[in-house]
Order: C-alpha cells, then sequence, then structure tokens
C-alpha cells in the first residue's frame, strides 16, 4: 500500500548539518545493556533498525576516557583505536540500509565511580558520586578541563574514523554528564570562569561544540542533546534557563537533540504518562534556532508524528522505545500499514538492560536482543516447510504470540481461549489504571492474528484433554497461564502462613476482575516488581485505606530498573498508602495480621479487614500434565507434540511469556539446538593471551 | 629465615583422591568479579597466589549450563568447548608454581533468573527466584534431573580437558546452588524419590558424586564443598541433619570442603566475628569421614593454622580473604616471616567485586585486581634508578602506603605525621568497635616500614609549606586526608541544610575522638556505605538513644556488596536504634530537626539532642594548594614532583586511599601511562565478527 498522503511529511529528507537524513525518523541515542560487551547483539540489533526505516540511528553513550567509566553498566567505549573495530561493525551495519549513524560521546562525570578503572571521578566542584559507596569526584582544575577537551576532540576524530555521520555533544538526562553537571548550579560552585554566571556555567558547553565542530565538523554534523526541564522547579534546569541557553548556543550544533531530565523523566514509564508528554516542555526550542530539532515523546502514532512536524514543534521524529518496540515502524508507516505498528506500551522493560547490565529486552518486541544470536528478526521468520496444523490452548500473551509467528511461518493455526475475550493476564493486569496501556499486548496480536487467513481464534472455548485429542493437532501448545498462590509462598516465606481466617484473603486475581473490599486493606508484596504497588495504587485511587507490607527493604524494588520506582514512591505516597518493610506475616486470625520484623522476629499485630498476597504464581498444569500422561493416544490422533509455554511452563514477567510464545514458534520444525539454543561472543583467543606481558 | 618448628605441619604433604598438595595451604574457590569476563585479569591473580605457596588454587563458581547463568555477575563458564581457553589459561598460570588447579562447578538452580541466556530457571519445586522480578523457576521433571547429571558430567570431563586436579561438588551457600537446594526442605517439596526423607533429598547429590567420579575419579580428586549449617536452627540445615549426611557420603568424595551458610555467615565481615568463627560448627566432620578436611574462617594466624590440624579441626587451611590480602601468606610462614603477613581485615571489600560486577580489590592489598593490567605484583616492585628523597606528609592509610612501596623501591623515605600517632583515619574508624578489626591497616604498614633502614617515620610533626620546601625531597606526596562536612551536603543535599542551632551539630570525627553526646542523637547518614551505622552501634552500645535518617530507601544501602547488610539491620535493631528512610532535613533549630520526605516534601519534626552528618567530606588541601602556588620555588629547594595522594587528592574508601598511595609509589620516575594507565582485555576481532551468520 502507498503511504497515507498525511504521513508523507515524516519521509522528506532533512539536511542536517553537511549529512542529508532520508526522512524524519530518528532513533535517539540509547542504553541496551549490550554495548561493548556483546558488540555483534548491538551492531545486529541497530542495523536492523536502519532496515526497518529509521533515517538516523545513534548509538548509546560512548565513554569518551577511562575517568568516566560506566562499570557495571555495558555502553560503548572509545578511550583509544583499540575499541575502533566494535563501532565499525555497528556504523557499516547502520550505512547498509541508507541510514545515517550518530555517536553519542559522554563524559559522567561525578554521576560515576570509575569500579573498573579505579580512576578518581572528575566534577564540576568536589562532590560524591551517585553510586552510595562513600566515595567523592574531583573538583576540575584548569588542566582537567583542557585534558577534558582534548579527550573529546579525539574521540570526535576517532568517531570520523570509524565512519559516523552525527558526533553529539551531549548535557541532558540530569546528573548523568559532566557538560549537563557544569551547566547546573546545585553541581558547579566554581569561582572562576566555568562557574557562576549562566555564560561561565555553559562555557564548557560552548567550548566542547566548537571543539568538536573545528576537529569534524566539515564532515560531520555535531548534534547537541541538551535537556531543557529537570522538573524541579527553579533548582534544577528549568524553562527560563533553558531559554538562554538555547537563544546563546542558537545556530552552534547542527542539531538541537532536546528532552527534560532525569532519565525517568525522559523515558517516562506509561503508568505516569501519555504519548507526546514532553511536547510542553520542548516546543519553545524551535523558535529560537534555525537548526533541525529532534525531540522524543513515546511515539507510535503517525498521524501525532507528522502533527508535531506541520505544528512545527520539531522536525525529527526522535524514538528509542518505539523503535525498540517496532524496529518497522517508519516501514510500516510508509507502506500506509500503521495498524500493524507493535506500539510500545511503555512498561520500560528494555531501561532494565542498562542497569542490570544484560542484553536489553522488550516486552512487545520478542526479537529484540535476539537478532545476532539467534538470528530472529523481527518482521521475518523462516516459512514452515508444511502447513500443519497447530493448535494453541489459551489467549493469553504467550498462546497470542504463539499463534501469531506459527501463522506467520505458514502453519494453519488454531487458538482456543476459555474465556469470553482474549489477553489472558493482560485483561486483568489492564483493568488497573496504572497498566493500563499495556493492553497494546494483546490488542496489537489479536488485530494481527484477526488479518491471517490460516489462523481461527475462539473464545469460550474450555477444551479438556479429550477434546484437544479429538480436535488432533500435529502440535498442541498449552497456554493456559498461572494462577497467584493465596498462601504467601514465595521468596520469604517458603511455607504457607497459618491463616485461621482465610476470609480475610483475597487474590489478586479478585481486584483485577473488580472485587472492592471495604475497610483496610493489606498488600503483602513478596514480588517485588510492578503488581503489588499497581494493585495498592488501582485500590488507594477508589479511596481504599491501603497498607503495603515487603519484607525486602523497598517496596517494588525491582521498578528501579524500569525507571519507575521514583514515580511510584511518589504516588503511593500522594495516595497515603502506608508502607512497612522488611515484615513478613506471623499469622493472620479474625481481622489481625501479626506482622514479623525479617530481622529480628519481632511481631507487631495489625488490624486490617482484608487481605491481599502477591507473592508467586502456580502454572496452571493439569490440562498440559494429562496430556502427558496420555502420550501413547498422541499418534493415533496425529498429534506430534504437546508443549507447554509462557506463565503455563514457569510464571515469569510479559517478556518472558512472549518470548517463550515467540520461541515456541520459531522452533517447531526445527532441529534441536542443543544445550545453548543461541551463539556466544567468546572472542576470548588463546593465541592473543599475553600479547603484551612484560613481567 | 627457616620455618617455625610449630608451622613446619603446614607444609606436610597431603594426598586428595589421585592427587597430592605439597602443603596445608588451600584457596577455597571463590568469586571476584573478574571471571570469564576479564579472564587474563583472573588468571595472573590466581596464578600469583600459587606463586605465592598456596598448594591448592580454585576457581570460583563456574556454570556447567545455560540454565545457570549468573549475569550480571561475571563468574566462570563451562557450557562448551568455546570456554576452555580461559581455563587452560588460569590452570597453566597455576601448575607453573607446582600447585594443584581446582574448579568449582555449579548449577545456580533458583537462585538465578537467566538474564543473559533467557531460560527459564530450574529448581527442585516450583518457587520463585531471588532475583525479586516477578519470575519463577520451574519444578525439574526427571528429565531435567538426567540433563542436568549430563550437563555436571560433560562439564567434568571438560574440566578434566583444561587440566584441573580437583573437581567439586558444590552443595553450600544457602539459596545459591541448586543442589543444596535439594538438600533443603524449604525449597525441596517433591513428593518423588528425590524429595521428603533424607535420603531421597540427598539422592542427587551422591548420583552427582558418582557421576563425577565415575567420569574423572581416576584423573581427578572430587571434592564435595557442603555447608553443614545455615545458622537458622531446624527450619535450614542443621548439625543433626548435617552430621547424617556426612556420615552417609562419609567416603564418597575425596575431599570435604566444610563452611556455614549463608555466603554472609561465611565470609563473615570482621565487624560480626573473629578469625575461626567457624570451628564450632565444622568441628565434627573429621569424626565422621577418614577423607581431608578443609574449612575456613579467615585464618591469618600461623599459630591457629597448626592448631587447626593438631587439634584434629581440619586436614587443610582453607582461605579465600586471606589469600586476596596476602596471596604470599604461605610463604612468609614458610620463611619465618609470618610477621610480615598483609592480614585481611574482614572488610569484604572483596565481595563486592562478585556484587557490583567489578574485577575484585582488596582494601589490604593494593595490588588485588591489578596484577595482569599494571603488571603489580604483591611482593616485587621495581627498583628506583635513583635513591632519591621522598617526603610523605601525612600518616594515614595512603601515606603509608606509599611510604612503604616507596621504601621498598629503594627511595630515601621520610614520612611526617601531624598528630601523636600513623593511621590517620584509621585510628580514628577503628576507635568505634565494630571497625577495630581494620586496624591492621595501619598496623601492618608501620610495622614494615619500622624494619626499612630507608625510611625515617615522625609523628607530632606537623609541617607547613615552609618546612616542606626546606626539607627540599625531590619527591612530596601529600597526603592530609579529608574531614567530614557538618553542613550537610552530600548527594541528597547539594547546599547547606539552614542550621539555626549549629550547637546541636556533632562531626563524626568528635565522635571518632571520644566524644559522647547525651539524650537522643540522629545521625544523618548520606554516605550509604559502613561509617554512620558503625556510629549508630557505637552510641547505641553505650546506652545513647539514636535515630537513623537517610534519603535513601535503605540503611547502609552499599554493604549489600560486603555482606554486612544483613548484620547491621540486625544488629542496629537489636540496639534499639530507631531508622527512618526516604528521608532529607529541612532545617535544624533550637532541640528539633525537621526531616522531609524526599518524595512529597513532607515535613515531620522530630526532637533530638544532637546530629550527626555523615555526607560527605572535604579533602584537607591547603598545605598542597599552597605549595602549588610557589612551584616557581620548588627547584631551589632540589624538589621535582609535588603530588596529592588519597582522601587529600579525592575522599573514598580505604581501598582507593590506599591504592592511590600505592601508585603513587609504582609511579614515581615512572614515564607517562597517558590517557589509559593499564592493559585492557579487547579481544574484539573484526575478523571473527560475523563467524557463523547466516540470516
Amino acid at each position: 500500500m502507498a503511504t497515507d498522503p498525511s504521513h508523507r511529511i515524516l519521509f522528506e529528507p532533512l539536511r542536517i548539518g553537511p549529512k542529508t537524513t532520508k526522512n524524519r525518523f530518528y532513533q535517539v541515542p540509547h542504553c541496551n545493556g549490550m554495548g561493548h560487551r556483546w558488540p555483534r547483539t548491538m551492531a545486529e540489533m541497530r542495523g536492523i533498525k536502519a532496515e526497518g526505516g529509521w533515517g538516523v540511528v545513534c548509538t548509546e553513550e560512548c565513554s569518551v576516557h577511562p575517568t568516566s567509566d560506566l562499570t557495571p553498566a555495558t555502553l560503548m567505549r572509545l578511550w583509544d583505536d583499540s575499541d575502533l573495530p566494535v563501532h565499525e561493525l555497528m556504523v557499516n551495519k547502520v550505512h547498509e540500509h541508507g541510514a545515517l549513524a550518530g555517536i553519542q560521546l559522554v563524559h559522567n562525570g561525578q554521576s560515576v565511580s570509575n569500579y573498573f578503572s579505579r580512576i578518581p571521578s572528575l566534577a564540576p566542584s568536589p562532590a560524591p558520586t551517585e553510586t552510595g559507596n562513600s566515595t567523592q569526584a574531583r573538583g576540575m582544575d584548569k588542566q582537567d578541563i583542557r585534558e577534558l577537551r582534548r579527550w573529546f576532540r579525539e574521540a570526535a576524530l576517532r568517531s570520523r574514523r570509524a565512519g559516523y555521520d552525527i558526533i553529539y555533544v551531549y548535557a541532558a538526562h540530569g546528573i548523568m554528564t559532566l557538560l549537563y553537571q557544569f551547566l547546573l548550579q546545585r553541581f558547579n560552585q566554581r569561582t572562576d570562569e566555568y562557574g557562576g554566571s549562566l555564560e561561565n556555567r555553559l562555557r564548557l558547553v560552548r567550548e566542547v561544540l566548537e571543539d568538536t565542530r573545528d576537529a569534524v565538523g566539515h564532515d560531520c554534523a555535531v548534534a547537541f542533546r541538551f535537556a531543557v526541564d529537570e522538573l524541579m522547579g527553579p533548582e534544577g534546569m528549568h524553562k527560563a534557563e533553558a531559554e538562554d541557553i538555547v537563544g546563546t548556543l542558537a545556530e552552534l550544533p547542527d542539531l538541537w537533540d532536546v528532552n527534560v531530565a532525569d532519565w525517568g523523566n525522559d523515558s517516562l514509564p506509561s503508568r505516569f504518562g501519555a504519548e507526546g508528554a514532553q511536547e510542553k516542555y520542548v516546543q519553545f526550542v524551535k523558535s529560537l534556532t534555525t537548526k533541525p530539532v529532534v525531540g522524543v515523546g513515546r511515539f507510535t502514532s503517525p498521524d501525532t508524528m507528522a502533527g508535531q512536524i506541520t505544528r512545527g514543534v520539531l522536525d525529527l521524529i526522535g524514538a528509542a522505545r518505539p523503535s525498540i518496540a517496532d524496529p518497522f515502524l517508519p516501514q510500516k508507516i510508509k507502506e500506509g500499514r500503521s495498524d500493524e505498528i507493535r506500539e510500545c506500551i511503555g512498561c520500560n522493560m528494555c531501561t532494565s538492560g542498562d542497569y542490570v547490565a544484560y542484553p536489553m529486552r522488550c516486552t512487545q518486541n520478542p526479537t529484540m536482543g535476539e537478532e545476532w544470536r539467534r538470528g530472529w528478526h523481527p518482521e521475518r521468520i523462516a516459512r514452515a516447510a508444511t502447513s500443519d496444523s497447530v493448535l494453541v490452548v489459551g489467549g493469553g500473551p504467550s498462546g497470542l504470540e504463539a499463534a501469531l509467528a506459527a501463522a506467520n511461518r505458514g502453519y494453519d493455526v488454531t487458538l482456543a481461549e476459555a474465556s469470553h475475550a482474549l489477553g489472558g493476564r493482560v485483561l486483568g493486569e489492564t483493568a488497573l489504571a496504572p497498566l493500563r496501556q499495556w493492553k497494546r499486548l494483546s490488542d496489537h496480536r489479536e488485530y494481527m492474528l484477526s488479518k491471517q487467513t490460516n489462523a481461527r481464534l475462539f473464545t469460550q472455548s474450555r477444551l479438556d484433554a479429550d477434546q484437544i485429542l479429538e480436535m488432533g493437532a500435529a502440535h498442541v501448545a498449552i497456554a493456559t497461564g498461572a494462577v497467584w498462590r493465596t498462601d504467601f509462598t514465595g521468596i520469604h516465606h517458603r511455607f504457607p502462613v497459618p491463616v485461621s481466617a482465610p476470609e480475610l484473603i483475597i487474590s489478586p486475581e479478585d481486584i483485577m476482575s473488580g472485587t472492592m473490599p471495604g475497610g483496610r486493606v493489606m498488600i503483602f508484596d513478596d514480588d517485588h516488581y510492578y503488581l503489588a504497588s499497581s494493585l495498592a495504587e488501582h485500590l488507594a485511587a477508589a479511596g481504599i485505606d491501603v497498607l503495603l507490607v515487603t519484607p525486602a527493604a523497598e517496596v517494588a524494588g525491582w521498578t528501579h530498573f524500569t525507571l519507575e520506582y521514583e514515580h511510584i514512591q511518589t504516588r503511593l505516597r500522594e495516595l497515603d498508602v502506608d508502607m512497612v518493610c522488611h515484615h513478613g506475616i506471623g499469622g493472620i486470625s479474625n481481622g489481625h495480621v501479626r506482622l514479623e520484623c525479617v530481622y529480628t522476629g519481632a511481631s507487631t499485630p495489625v488490624e486490617v479487614d482484608a487481605v491481599i498476597p502477591v507473592t508467586a504464581r502456580n502454572s496452571r498444569a493439569p490440562l498440559f500434565d494429562e496430556l502427558m500422561t496420555r502420550q501413547a493416544e498422541w499418534a493415533d490422533h496425529g498429534i506430534r507434540t504437546v508443549t507447554r509455554i509462557g506463565d503455563c511452563l514457569v510464571p515469569g514477567t510479559l517478556a518472558m511469556a512472549i518470548h517463550s510464545g515467540h520461541e515456541y514458534a520459531r522452533n517447531l520444525d526445527a532441529p534441536d539446538p542443543g544445550d545453548i539454543p543461541f551463539r556466544r561472543e567468546n572472542d576470548f583467543d588463546t593465541s592473543r593471551i599475553w600479547p603484551e606481558f612484560t613481567s
């Protein structure tokens, strides 16, 4: 199909300094947990985005010097020439598809403790680093500043050698970058010409911009990434100061890449904000510069994107998360298939790649991170040799993904869901207001399946083992999900907690299907990700008195990795949710829960009217188990394989469930992958063991 | 010198299955944060221990299969043959010095979420994994158990190919290992022959032991590492059950490596236990087996070690931390130089290598982790070309280390300390009971310096710039340390907090030098490592009412990485220390502190009689600054360099201070190392970029 005329503006080329991008789709720099450690994984991921139509594809942060050492995070490095091959690999992959390659050079200043390099950290003024290990950064003297400028210049020259088209000067994301630290009064307390007035605080940024232009500006575009607002009032970067900065530097960069800080505000989880949430902060920029402006906003609607350009908000549609969820988003819009976009749900599973230090994954896009090591392409999948029948039992996230991927392979797919609607746990979880946008997970798959002629979807179709045998599909996938345990067993309690008042217990599913308990409700969170706090928010917003108890030191601790943590903490407090950490449950009797301190065992009785345990889940396995005991009957019915997938195989995240369903379909009729179902980046080579060692 | 006769028993060889160790010094398996990611760094570190006289040197955990994926930690792997070169490198380094090499094969079961491999985790019974990301492990079926046994067998065979002498079957450290998970009722709720009775729960361990013997037992010793007590009463592993287990398996392994669980009890920080703390738990083992027994206890005293053997507690002296602090501990005992042992202080900085995922460091041993990349040897240091004079101003940790290392290089060293005693901040911090054992840092250096003929130490010798110029040393190191700020600036408060009652403020140094405030004392911790909780413990133990406030989610959060966290939490509660998290300080007025919620800004007044801020430090820089302004006068006095080191350069951990002092001495008269003062393990090779890719 042809491009929708109202979207054609998105495909107009645009000059960026000495370079021209073919369209307005701009993958801004974003971390991925792969970086220099898994370079093939990283480069293939970036290359596929270029293939999917992004006109510009950038790296993540790239450190210019070992005084900026982000260990244990695994981002890019350009410390010396030995780092070049990794970059050349990425640039080549991006250029193959006609996209421009950008690199975000960074010095992280006082945000890092240089755990690997063990060199003292640098800062505008002496201050603790952000790692909480009683370590400070050194206030830079003039010689340090000269050195820093040299590092940036040399990194820019190396970047050009690697083939990059766009080279960033980077002052955004709050505390994360040294140049931003220089801009901010709370970090920059210098009394020389680099501190004090805005002109002074801006001096280093200007020098690095000028140095970069001077070094590579004839050949490469120089971008400036700048956070125009920290959303903390005049104590931080705010509109008035940002206007001064943009007005002052206006034409110096070839491109303005603007956003808000900190990272949790920039990559705002969908639980806390909608598409285009940054417009009100960044819209002023274009009025102060003639240079192109790129910004982000978790854009997945081409109408919204085109509107950003026609309304003069942005020139280029920046994206990190939407390009992760759907690397082919531009191509789909170009081909008039924007209904097929796999829209980012804003869960921020992707950012956990950086925080945990593993290759990024995506809840929506199960191929993310698997492009190189498993050869999974987000839009292409091997046709099956046959059109054998596949029966998927259960229409939750893994069942839907398995059905969709199997249908894409050409199998004849039947999906049977017991309940009245498709979605499985997604339906339940998105009944909680905080998680509403995650419904895109099932909506997208249900829609794509509805377009397949070789897939049939049935709801209200509970199947028993006899019926499944009767249907005689060649392959049967059991995707019947899991149910939350109500006996409190989990990480902290390995055995059920004594309960003499079972009527107090309400399951998470009860709440998700509409139960509204009265009085004081206690939620016990031994799950530590998003559900318990979502339940708390859901209930507290309805006026219910909520007490959230966890044996951990923190409520929702894992959400640090998804940038949700701070937002959750604030919201729960705004909703007057009481929180008690470091406590398990000693027992539950009539009207009382006995809390037990994790460390001392000290007991505290608490009056409650209901208790919701969020601890662990049981796979819904009986159907699978019965089919396994009747394996002797399979052949008679033409059944070759019966396989558990998703939460029925093992309860986990939504990302795991969808990955599991996808893997199932990829592996149908495929050879056994052996013990290691992926290729590894094991580069260690005995012939290079001690290349320079002289002891 | 000759070996002390009472220590000779430590140098008697011992048969371990088909192998013989030359002595009783046994470096038990221990993590190091290097693993498969930095193999040269790891192998050189292990090799130097072998050189230092350890009869056996083992790896850390080595995963046998991608279902046991410890990412983001970087331990060893033996998943397929591509992992062999890393192991061969290590084995060769260990064998070079006549030591035996051991490998600790592991499957981590439900303790890991397989963040990298993305394969469902395995467990005896379905249960959440330990990572807090709402992910569970799959209960293993019989086929899984057969597979697991195959993985262990294949890993054992690969281990033999790599040249290992001792191959571990590993069931210790609490939740960390699948075989231990099978042993424990709270994880193993199986109803088949692998669950229920102890015989059943022990079945898998026995099978893996037998499989390993069968596979490699003729050539390699088979060790069994087993935690005899979890120190949690009958709910966990306890003496009665451990006796049954040892009695049952008695002669099956060639070696018993016994300890207590969890890791925080095994590698007990010195703050919570002394040398030999495990004896009472493990001493029964030898009565139930004729096979050699190794155990640990942070042994650094050769008398204690010899006693362990003569009293029949252990046959081999196991060590992790003492071998990190002093890789040459056996050699020093052998040569009758046990007074020169650099004794482990039990701070557990080393374990942070595993937790943070960086190459391990050691507070006592600044060369740890630098052996390969900087060529630093713990006992050898390049002689200087000259015997130029070096003046070290300040006798704290960095000054002492700089003086010692410079003296070892042959420089003519003078150290001048202003106060009445050497030690600097170590003196102050070790005045707090919890940190007493850390005094070894300064004691060791002071003692070693006292033996040097080319080093002179002066106390009560405060020097001003004129005097320093007058003295005219070729090299001047300024090691004047840092002082704690009392204005509350730190990570949370970037500007001073309004204080209208300054008489309430007490500095950490005041407490460390003996001040005992009365009434209710608030400690404000924005440092997050050990000091605030040590102050709290010190004061509370003296009967003072203590309130510990932090803007973080947890008190002493960084101590997770040093295995101190849980112990600190328990102890502070036992001492009735009140704790308030997520709060900053709004202001301090007469008798009141106004706490401010980090998330909502909500204000809570608290009555206090004193406030101790533990937030950040100021370098004591005036002397250095003055010398820099008088640089023109240096040459006249023969001064070539003036350098800040340690906390005076930048406040940090004790490990950083000592590393800084050591680096200073190593670099004297050395060529400029350029931007990257170490070699890197950059193995990525363009010629091997896409070796097997077929898209």
